[in-house]
């Protein structure tokens, strides 16, 4: 059984603060600086190029990328690490376009986080083939799923309200419809059980630097259905994908399986780093973890509503309909966001008016939920946030 | 002056190691790991998400990229870090491809590193628009400029044996016929001087892992010629390189400049340490790099020649026509080079008999050299390479 007692002792907790933005960036992993030195000193200081062979470096993205797949339903060998989560809803995209020739509508939702309608907006222009990117309401998707659709490409987690698709249902639609279907789980990989496999999803995408910790600006990982492995021509065809990269061939051949979605050289650094914040989910069970989630936020809506009764929930009432974060509608919420944050309380804030809490069990506890109500009762009942210094808007929110 | 016994007291050098592979991978600076502790324990671990406003992480490509820009002659501004060459490569390509639109063929060469043909075939398959990838001999590259070309897309310095292409003329050959160039400078950039805006070069890409030392798999850079910088629709139109990533619009709007090749999430931790690798450089002259590098090489040249006549030198004789590497073939190259890595002479292997020897003033002096021959020739005299331990292919050469 998880020991979310034990869990909370390999983070680094700076003293006075609690953390409720994992969901943003994930707390430090003390294992992660350890595991930076042998990465520097001893890999790349010592063995320096003999590194690649000595500490096979070649082969950490896919051992890293074992590990994420145990955390997301996915099977040994069906997902890649690499680049970013923008490159890689790229990557994923334009295969499942391929996949589905004939077709030529994308939906997606004005739920889905700004970079993947972006990304495809670039990718429907550069192909220059008549695409459409549908963005409904989330809860117009199913509407849209017709055999029209080429590819159905949502994030599971609505990134501000924390809104939650039925990935298994959603995915059976579409693929009654003949449609292929793209899912981002930025912010469902180790907040809440992901079954890729059972579900069908055909691609999946999502990034580390939230719920897994792996520091700011980590790689992404890219999830292939088996039966797709093989199929697309990637976009992105670097010599890490190539079928024989130290060949040095001229001509392109992809490699077996999801190997062909690595793109350039591997980020050695970054990589190591995340396979030590992994360690802290070594044994975690998912379902555990989605248990504990929901008691914190729980227990959070309960209280913040007792109150503070001049916030409103804005995630989704029933715990099952939500990720791992609550947000709640507060006209002052950026002003009020930051005279929490001055107190030691972090959470972040999304325009126009949503103050955003993760629940990240591995290292907060029903004691932190409380303690930062107490604070945020403070803030707000007290008119705290109503000083020149929270209305200051920084560059990144 | 550049004090290069100085600069040489900057890296981590392993007893007993003469490193002659920089151009694959560059040594340890020693402020490298003091960085990777900041930025990991006292940035992300004390500050968390505020990090991205304290540390102002969101303007590290930006300081880093102007670190990299002094040193291949292009103005602030107009360089830009991330992700990996392969990506910066086909950004470049498709950008490039775009304010050429009329015209259908790219020419390249068979000394372009095999992961930016790769990089264009995918990216000419994916347009699907009768686009040509031509790849003729280097030598044959001039014979191939006509007005039927939309790109010229070059590696300035070849990387099995350091031929280096002229790039002001060659451009200056294309711009005539209305072409648009792109130039790889992975052995270029730290190696050799380059004025990209003085050879009106367009675009530019390259990693900053090899003679800038930041690292395994380290950030690569891209360059877009100022008054090409607002043209571009980024084929990679990701949210760091919208005009406004953090008000979250639905709508894809490119950034100003050079900003909107930015992607996805920068690797912060990477971009630290390249930015503590970058310090080795303050106050360096590249011209003196250059001058330095040559007196190396010809002194290698020269003894190798005289003391090991099995070996016959692969890069060209002129110093002039040669980044900052050597390359010698022989038959048995692969062996060889095993026994002297084994001996503490690190070089590297490129198929099928090409012996690689990077050049790397800024930590290799005189008396490397000549240790590095006397080694070579016990090897290459005594048959050392003959040992079956020496006949075993690693998987990364």
């Amino acid at each position: 059984m998880t020991s979310f007692a034990t869990t909370k002792t390999l983070f680094h907790i700076p003293d006075g603060v609690i953390y409720l933005d994992g969901n943003s960036l994930g707390m430090l992993p003390k294992a992660a600086l350890a595991r930076a030195q042998t990465v520097i000193f001893d890999q790349w200081g010592q063995q320096l190029i003999k590194g690649w062979n000595e500490s096979d470096w070649m082969h950490l993205p896919n051992r890293v990328a074992n590990r994420v797949a145990r955390l997301i339903g996915a099977p040994v060998g069906s997902v890649m690490m690499g680049d970013t989560l923008s490159i890689k809803v790229y990557q994923a995209l334009a295969a499942a376009l391929s996949l589905n020739p004939e077709r030529r509508v994308i939906v997606s939702d004005s739920g889905n986080f700004p970079s993947d309608l972006y990304i495809a907006d670039g990718l429907v222009r550069l192909l220059d083939k008549g695409y459409t990117l549908k963005v409904p309401q989330p809860d117009e998707v199913e509407s849209l799923i017709d055999e029209s659709v080429a590819v159905l490409m949502l994030t599971e987690v609505d990134y501000r309200t924390g809104r939650k698709h039925d990935m298994q249902r959603l995915t059976a639609l579409a693929h009654a419809k003949g449609i292929i279907t793209v899912w981002d789980l930025a912010h469902s990989a180790g907040a809440i059980p992901v079954h890729l496999l059972e579900a069908q999803a055909d691609f999946a995408v999502g990034c580390t630097y939230k719920y897994l910790n792996g520091g700011p600006g980590a790689p992404a990982f890219i999830y292939v259905a088996p039966q797709h492995a093989n199929k697309p021509w990637p976009a992105l065809s670097g010599w890490m994908g190539h079928d024989a990269p130290f060949a040095f061939d001229l001509d392109y051949r992809p490699a077996q399986g999801v190997e062909r979605m690595r793109v350039g050289t591997p980020p050695i650094i970054a990589l190591a780093i995340l396979d030590a914040a992994l360690d802290a989910w070594e044994g975690v069970d998912m379902m555990e973890v989605r248990a504990s989630s929901i008691q914190l936020s729980e227990l959070f809506i309960r209280e913040v509503e007792a109150r503070c009764p001049s916030l409103t929930l804005a995630s989704p009432r029933d715990a099952t309909q939500r990720g791992s974060q609550v947000s709640f509608h507060f006209e002052h919420g950026y002003a009020a966001m930051q005279a929490l944050i001055a107190r030691g309380v972090i959470g972040d804030f999304r325009a126009p008016d949503i103050m955003r809490f993760g629940f990240t069990p591995l290292y907060i506890d029903e004691s932190d939920v409380l303690q930062a109500v107490a604070v945020l009762e403070e803030v707000i009942n007290k008119n705290l946030w109503d000083r020149p210094e929270y209305q200051k808007r920084a560059a990144v929110t």
